[in-house]
């Protein structure tokens, strides 16, 4: 199977009318947004081993490397459009690349997203998407908008996807159970929600290195103190808290593990109602997990105790270098 | 170095106004085209050991990404506007990507490409770039316009990049002279004729995988044939294409052999002089080269000797995979 049979094979759908101007097939796509839209564009780049276990079901694999994308889109509240991707293979292995793609088909499918080029080259496996989609530029959600006042809120409870990577690689010696896997294995991309925010949240990022590093992200941009109540984090990870031999593991899941995929947003504290039926409507488990005050130099980010009394935490999102 | 230090100081430039509604440092960027445009869209990953050798210069890999990029866009016509890196290291090597980050913003400041965002992650090197351009939508360059009765051009000489990389690999026994290592090493998005070809060209690809497989694209994408006089091929390799010794592996470097990055595009007859005249005040070595037909089903691309006769030639690109 040469490279060309490859992607007209397992990454083109001929028959299927897109609304790209010019689709895949050419030495570029031709798109432009809707009128009165802009278009939001992210890139990312999953390499074997560090970004996924080499044992991870393909199909799971094209599934992710979608929705990790478009929750920078869900992030921006952005609604997905069109997709580029970069496949670096070691070798052509059609079972797999047939599970790939289909994974791959069926979370751009869910969204509606085009897939309108890209290249396959050989090398160490590894998987760049390239994801646009569109949003009104005044209504993009930003990092920099939160406000003192606001309140701080997460779309999800976190710590699953933390807690079942360490057990599966026996940093933990625990059994992740089925539904934290799925939470690692398979991230979901709030695209929903983040459509939803628009004009309602002040400022949005998606959690993917941590809900610590996130926060001081938020805060750096806005210029504001985060304080996260650390009993308001929703989480699934209730027993290991619990425990001696996990509490402090169980924590740092909490807190610093990427993976988690959830929003991380700041709102009025007017908005709370509204919010709060947002994620309702969604039948999303988030919550309200802190508050935004005027930056103050002792701390960008505070985690609280029921006490109101900060928590000695260091704040550390993953470095892909340390 | 953290992997923020190293985006903020190599690959950042906050302090430059640019027109992206929302540049690098959030989620996304957010960009729209300007009005009567539609954005041209590629992506390519560079591969250590595949598209480029272990000893190359890092200022030279940082501007070659670009131009291959940007080559891309030039083969539609479009205006380069944006671009986001997705960059894997296998370490933070700081004096390397000083230089490759120097070579990559030199390239785009010939543009004036914006670096709109990408990321950074560790694992074997390797570098994906995402390019976006301007092109009004009607007036795109396509590989499908080609008609019975236009000429076939080139923008430039064949068969030095190619002729270099043989060299290089130890594969032929013969000194690359420093102006074919550097047609190899230093390729040239033709961006400015391609915007001038814009209601001239008929259709255009830009020459990556070598002549004949790119010749062969246009034929299918177009439904005709293509006829390639192989004595007006421009090329440097007069010399080895004489000799008894090269002659064989020349004509290959000549027709086959990517790393060109030529235009290859078809033009009616009438505007053999228009276009004479643009390659001419671009100061580019190309030529007339050859004529379409028809579609005939005993061949899509023919290479015709001196006295007209179709030549006994393999048409066979790069395969990645083959």
């Amino acid at each position: 199977m040469t490279e060309f049979e490859l992607i007209a094979r397992y990454f083109s759908r001929p028959d299927v009318a897109g609304t790209a101007i010019v689709g895949n097939g050419d030495d570029c796509a031709v798109i432009a947004p809707s009128p009165g839209n802009a278009f939001a564009v992210t890139t990312d780049t999953l390499v074997e081993g560090r970004h996924f276990l080499p044992t991870i079901d393909p199909r799971k694999l094209g599934r992710r490397v979608v929705h990790i994308n478009l929750s920078d889109l869900a992030a921006m509240g952005a609604n997905p459009r069109y997709a580029l991707l970069s496949l670096t293979l070691p070798q052509i292995d059609e079972a797999w690349i047939a599970k790939f793609s289909a994974g791959l088909w069926s979370a751009l499918d869910q969204f509606g997203v085009e897939l309108i080029g890209g290249n396959t080259t050989r090398g160490p496996l590894a998987i760049s998407l390239t994801a646009m989609g569109e949003v009104p530029p005044g209504k993009a959600l930003l990092r920099s908008g939160a406000k003192a006042g606001d309140e701080l809120w997460v779309s999800g409870p976190l710590g699953d996807a933390g807690w079942a990577l360490y057990c599966m690689i026996g940093d933990i010696k625990a059994e992740a159970s089925a539904s934290q896997v799925a939470k690692y294995e398979c991230p979901e991309a709030h695209v929903a929600l983040g459509i939803a925010l628009r004009g309602t949240a002040t400022s949005c990022i998606d959690i993917s290195d941590g809900l610590l590093s996130e926060a001081a992200h938020l805060a750096d941009a806005s210029q504001v103190t985060i304080n996260i109540d650390f009993a308001a984090i929703p989480t699934n990870l209730g027993e290991p808290l619990a425990s001696t031999e996990y509490a402090a593991r169980a924590r740092h899941c909490l807190l610093s593990t990427g993976d988690a995929y959830e929003l991380l947003f700041t709102a009025p504290a007017s908005q709370h109602a509204a919010v709060t039926e947002l994620l309702r409507a969604q039948g999303l488990g988030g919550a309200c997990i802190g508050h935004v005050t005027a930056s103050d130099s002792a701390a960008k980010v505070r985690v609280l105790d029921a006490q109101s009394r900060p928590m000695d935490i260091e704040i550390k999102g993953w470095d892909h270098f340390a």
